[in-house]
């Protein structure tokens, strides 16, 4: 019974969230889901890409949080649109879902947006199981949380076709092996793109924007 | 109609928890629910929490996990009953419930134990809602994850009685101000216990050891 009503609201939000596919294909703008646990680094993340994209790629934020406009008010300062989902006052406190989008992005003008980055509730457990309509799923890794993550959560691992492992600029003072994290994640998902970044430091950032704007450049050419 | 359905989980979970309550309390053991993100220092505490007591107190384990085994085999060495629940085989992914620890603790002789550690799933959204008849809803916050934590994610921080501020050891490497987190908690939780402690280092750990030791001694006495 319990596993009825689960599968009807998946089904649901699946529903919505091939219209939302249906959307950002018609605007011709990539739509990036960033998903990790609280404190892995996502805003930070966003906070180095849109810096970095100033005046190059107009980007956008969904700021997905249970509550609080904590993460938005960090971004302001980018001269970027930005449209807080606050998931305490919907009912659904834990991840975002296709619905939440859909009304976030009726707030953006999609025609002017190469990218729309939406920054997930942290939690590496619930928001694996709704699909938002996006072009990629990016779960983010912090070197902090221990090489064993991707075997405890493997949901959000299998669903993600890229996984970030990020604040490599502390890896140094930590008993954290990077290799032994990204085979843990190829023992999960074998065809995850892998990166290595620091967002605070720039290490390893270039080929993350480089793979953004990669994605952009053929959301546009389709 | 789907708040309904919520709110029938958790009447069901209360009751369960209430009874579970009443077992600890005939038993005179000590329960206390380990909650945090993935990777903030759970196991790691444990692991420390079950050496140093060796000989001293009499500790057992109720391990949560989505999957696998992994944090079980850590703590393995010590000479402590370890019951493992896997949430992936029952249904219920991102969090404990009741009925799962009642299930667990009738795999352990309560009359042999002064206190039982519940890890739960890591999860700082979901498990808070559900209530285990614990006698501590102890938080873990590494010094890693920002201190803006405790109001993105207040009922977590509003059910615990303690706050554990964990790794503090890195803490120089980091742009992590302790006292800005303690000042959070406190806007959600005035009359939360707050430790600073590293499980790794062991500076503060004594603190802990205290807090556990004058709570199975508070609970034989009643």
């Amino acid at each position: 019974m319990e596993i009825k009503i689960v599968q009807n609201v998946l089904a649901a939000n699946d529903e919505i969230a091939a219209a939302n596919r249906e959307m950002f294909r018609e605007k011709k703008t990539l739509a990036v889901n960033l998903m990790s646990s609280p404190g892995s680094g996502k805003t930070q993340l966003l906070d180095a890409t849109l810096a970095a994209f100033a005046g190059k790629l107009r980007a956008a934020v969904i700021e997905g949080d249970i509550t609080t406009t904590l993460d938005a008010e960090r971004l302001a300062k980018h001269n970027a649109p930005l449209v807080q989902i606050n998931t305490a006052t919907i009912g659904g406190d834990c991840h975002l879902e296709a619905s939440m989008i859909r009304s976030a992005a009726s707030r953006l003008d999609l025609d002017t947006l190469d990218v729309v980055f939406i920054e997930n509730v942290g939690n590496l457990v619930c928001p694996a199981e709704f699909e938002l309509g996006e072009d990629h799923k990016v779960a983010l890794l912090s070197v902090t949380e221990g090489e064993d993550k991707p075997l405890k959560y493997p949901l959000m691992f299998r669903v993600c076709d890229t996984v970030l492992l990020t604040k490599t600029d502390i890896v140094q003072h930590l008993d954290f092996d990077m290799d032994a994290a990204e085979a843990n994640v190829r023992k999960i998902n074998p065809a995850a793109r892998i990166l290595r970044l620091s967002a605070k430091s720039g290490a390893g950032m270039d080929a993350w924007l480089d793979f953004i704007i990669a994605g952009a450049e053929k959301k546009k050419a389709v």
